[in-house]
């Protein structure tokens, strides 16, 4: 069910941030990255809206920034065999703690401060095997440009995967820019 | 002088990400949050065009995630004395480090891979007095919604500035949500 407008933020159009969790590369040794998400949540719509992102991870241990930007794929309860494989494979790799998430009530909806309500937080831990319900999605994100910049070094590339480019570095441009 | 278009990555309608420091509350005690850049920076061209941003801080020891939305406005080297004024006690703040990043070559264009280039990044400090030259910005995010989400607690909070609103607290409103 969808929730009443008026309990949503109605910034579609603007340019939406916020912190994700790797959850490693699709299959584990391609160059598309995964996430996930609740089909309830409003990262859904805004994908609908506009699928194209930007990553901005910092490590600060090296201080290397990268700004990885391309089209972010939902993968949820329905479609083609080989993403669901992927999903469930996704879903088999997370904690128990994260797994419940997706029983819990309406993320972003008005929530009672009442005893009653914080119960419907406390549920048993679904089953590893497979995402139990529709709410869990797999997000996977192909880049098309990755920006990396060392602070360290005070050095700056880009890589722009070209039109028909391939994975692992095949049909990727790089260029060495003014940090 | 503006740097070619073909240098540019064109991606000013996409939600374009990036990491920034911190630099303090504007003048120590408002809500205003503030940053620095470089005129010549591509943030300059992508705030022209939209200065509604969205930023998310995470906190990995209290594990707080704070979506703070606003306008961001951005005070170069020209303008009002009472912006002139921050915009100078933000360049005195920074260390040698961050100011000698001014006098660096126009950042994202193409480098050349030689000692003749890399000469061109080791300058002498600055004066910590005042900005040398005009490419000093001052970054202003004024915020208007703010998304709490505590991990530790499993407790998420959404606070908007009403119409007229006002610092501190005042004109705000609170709600509680599901996390």
């Amino acid at each position: 069910m969808r929730p009443p407008r008026r309990y949503r933020t109605q910034r579609t159009d603007w340019k939406d941030s916020r912190t994700v969790v790797y959850r490693g590369f699709l299959d584990g040794d391609s160059d598309h990255l995964t996430f996930v998400t609740d089909a309830r949540s409003s990262k859904i719509e805004d994908l609908a809206h506009e699928p194209r992102v930007e990553i901005c991870w910092y490590f600060p241990q090296t201080r290397d920034q990268y700004r990885i930007a391309g089209s972010m794929e939902v993968v949820g309860a329905k479609g083609e065999a080989a993403r669901q494989a992927q999903r469930n494979a996704a879903w088999q790799r997370m904690s128990d703690n994260a797994r419940q998430q997706f029983l819990w009530p309406h993320p972003g909806l008005p929530r009672p401060d009442d005893p009653e309500s914080d119960a419907l937080f406390e549920v048993p831990a679904p089953t590893a095997e497979e995402p139990v319900g529709d709410n869990f999605c797999l997000l996977v994100l192909e880049p098309s440009e990755v920006d990396h910049l060392s602070l360290k070094q005070n050095k700056r590339w880009r890589y722009r995967k070209a039109e028909g480019g391939g994975e692992g570095g095949a049909g990727w441009t790089e260029e060495y820019l003014n940090p």
